[in-house]
């Protein structure tokens, strides 16, 4: 039986859009249909969104870039955020994750569920930790009740995809509090439920009541994105067993809930130094089934805050060149502050081209048709198709204002190596 | 015969400098002689620019960083590029070449020396290159004593080092422009040797008549940076033959040239996908005896003008994983136009941002030791000596601005992931 077949909502979806999909992914419907029933490929949608145009992730569909956004204690603005809803979109996101942890979180997402016709994806954790926080509870007091209710409530309102740390074990937390890590826990959720796991003495109820969780979902599809709570947050914890007994729980979970009908992505790392890139990629790919790869970077430097969109667009080629299908935008703002529109415009950018040079190495022919594109262009001096193809049009047409008119460019004027060889011709010997 | 014995500028630099350099570059007396000596590290100083800081360059000293200035025919404002050598020195850059091609290039060479305590490096065809094009002459008509008379000034003024595309054969030039390659030749001054020697069927005057070159730079240790004046301008032309047969020219030339006195670095791609980019820079450091990389990128992605040095910044990083030591900043004004203070500015810390990161990936102790304070002061949530060790101190308090009486960041809050596991314990079993 294949996965649509034990999942309605998802076989809705499917049927309805299997043929734009297919024909954006430059893929055949019996190739989309495999890969998803292998479980390599999810497609993103809950019909209860609104207006929304569902999305294949996973090999060997086009690589995705989400952009995080989402109000924050100290940075609470629901307005701003619908602006960066839009400067997210303008800049070719595939995907938004609404983190909102500050003011009425059911109207924002509301909001934004209405305003993007994307796939959005939160973290519900957030939601119910948010109550006992503002109330300076200990979240520790979190009812197991409470979190799969606001899931459930999430779902409804038609959220496309959850984080949920269900691959957390208490072993994997206490792994990561006992072995002095550098950093420990940084993943927000994740250090909720490690508190509440350890405070309580308790397994975490998404990982020991795994199937309530499937429950909830299946009638809507969302997809689960099984999130990396104990992701290394410093390049020096980056393969620490910790780390890896929560991927060998992921595996595990992401083939159980397939074959219950439930699709599932995997969240990954996180920091890490550049050459450790390709085997932890390859070694996620593996212990999951190659199931999509969704990551957070990976992070090649602590040390650049301000520049953390570059530092994660080093890591995310590598990745994607290594076998990851998703890539969450950092932006400059990362370890520092809220994003604000420009960050947002600057993270989607760093992960495009990360996507963008990750798809060249793996010889995407999508990919390498664009590049050849730019290339022809140049060689004319072509701007105006120079600009057809570069990855922000715009951009470039702003940056060439002072000089339109000239066929060459502002660097090198006169001085264009294009132009200094076009005339010339080879004499035969 | 070490190589300061043949070259007694390079001795009077190295016996005045050695202390303070020894001391920055965390090595040994004895280890820098052997470096020198073995020809896979330079010292960069020509004791004709006044109160110059010596450098030096390749493994292990630490990656150095350039950034490229100098007027161009659309955009000729000398005083604003002096403005551009104050931001690149504020943003951390290790050398400045003057790329200058338009207005008085002599008096802009003598104020950048002036106003540079680094290493400066020059291209001196473009002067000779500027002259003929200015008068609408062909660049054909070069006379060998022109280039050599101007490499000999520059010398005289004080220039550094000098990128000389002496590997340049006439039988490579042919290569390049009979196999069709997606865009030709791309480095100007390359382009311009290439233009004059299939026009008057001639070798290279730089290559026939090196042994002149070396007479003209050993008096003042001027560096040779051999230029590459065939790298690939498009990632699809990244080595083919015409690349490999200069690379292999280089090798020989700077072996010569070492055995001489003289000092060489190699200059590197250039375009290329970023899964070539470790194999380029291995067979290219086999090929020239490991002399020092100095790499312009890689760039990875050919269709991301605008954000070229986040592509730079991906292949530069991998570069230095891979044994490159010098990289040439990309702004993100590269194939567009000159670039303004604020891409010098971004140009260099991109650069940085990647050296950084091939530098960790390398397991280098002065790179390891910052990213261990940086997560220290994490940990610690000590916003003082994150910026302590930050790569932008001046960004990263700018960003807190808002927030900077605040513990925790804006992007989370009381939401924090440290301080949500900072007072819990693992129980005993």
């Amino acid at each position: 039986m294949a996965i649509w077949e034990k999942n309605k909502a998802l076989q809705e979806i499917l049927y309805a859009e299997l043929p734009r999909l297919a024909r954006e992914e430059g893929m055949e419907h019996e190739q989309v249909f495999a890969c998803l029933d292998s479980g390599t490929m999810v497609l993103l949608g809950n019909p209860a969104h609104p207006k929304l145009q569902a999305l294949l992730i996973g090999q060997p569909a086009r690589i995705k870039v989400n952009a995080n956004l989402g109000t924050s204690p100290l940075n609470n603005c629901p307005q701003t955020e619908m602006e960066k809803v839009a400067a997210a979109l303008a800049a070719g996101t595939d995907t938004i994750m609404d983190l909102s942890t500050a003011g009425d979180l059911d109207a924002i997402r509301k909001q934004m569920l209405e305003h993007c016709p994307l796939p959005v994806g939160t973290v519900p954790i957030y939601a119910v930790g948010k109550i006992l926080i503002d109330s300076e509870r200990d979240i520790a007091e979190m009812k197991e009740d409470e979190l799969f209710d606001e899931i459930d409530k999430q779902c409804r309102q038609g959220v496309d995809f959850i984080t949920v740390h269900c691959g957390l074990s208490k072993r994997g937390a206490e792994l990561a509090l006992e072995e002095k890590r550098v950093l420990g826990i940084v993943s927000r959720g994740g250090s909720m439920l490690a508190r509440w796991m350890v405070e309580n003495n308790k397994e975490n109820p998404l990982l020991s009541d795994f199937d309530r969780l499937l429950d909830i979902v299946k009638p809507y599809n969302v997809t689960l994105s099984l999130g990396d709570g104990l992701r290394p947050g410093a390049g020096a914890d980056a393969g620490d067993a910790a780390q890896w007994e929560e991927v060998i729980n992921l595996g595990q979970l992401a083939k159980y809930a397939h074959k219950r009908g439930v699709q599932c992505m995997i969240e990954g790392p996180g920091h890490m130094p550049l050459n450790l890139v390709q085997g932890q990629i390859e070694g996620i790919k593996r212990l999951t089934n190659h199931a999509p790869l969704y990551v957070l970077g990976p992070l090649v430097c602590d040390t650049t805050p301000g520049y953390d969109h570059i530092s994660g667009a080093i890591g995310g080629a590598i990745a994607v060149s290594s076998g990851a299908d998703f890539l969450c935008y950092l932006t400059p703002a990362e370890h520092l502050t809220l994003p604000d529109l420009e960050d947002v415009r600057a993270g989607v950018m760093a992960s495009r081209v990360a996507a963008q040079a990750g798809e060249i190495a793996l010889g995407r022919a999508r990919a390498l048709k664009k590049e050849a594109a730019m290339n022809r262009a140049r060689k004319n001096l072509d701007w105006e198709n120079m600009a057809k193809v570069a990855i922000d049009p715009e951009l470039l047409q702003k940056r060439r204002q002072t000089h339109k008119n000239e066929e060459v460019c502002a660097m090198c004027g006169k001085f264009c190596s294009v132009k200094m060889l076009r005339d010339v011709k080879v004499k035969k010997k």
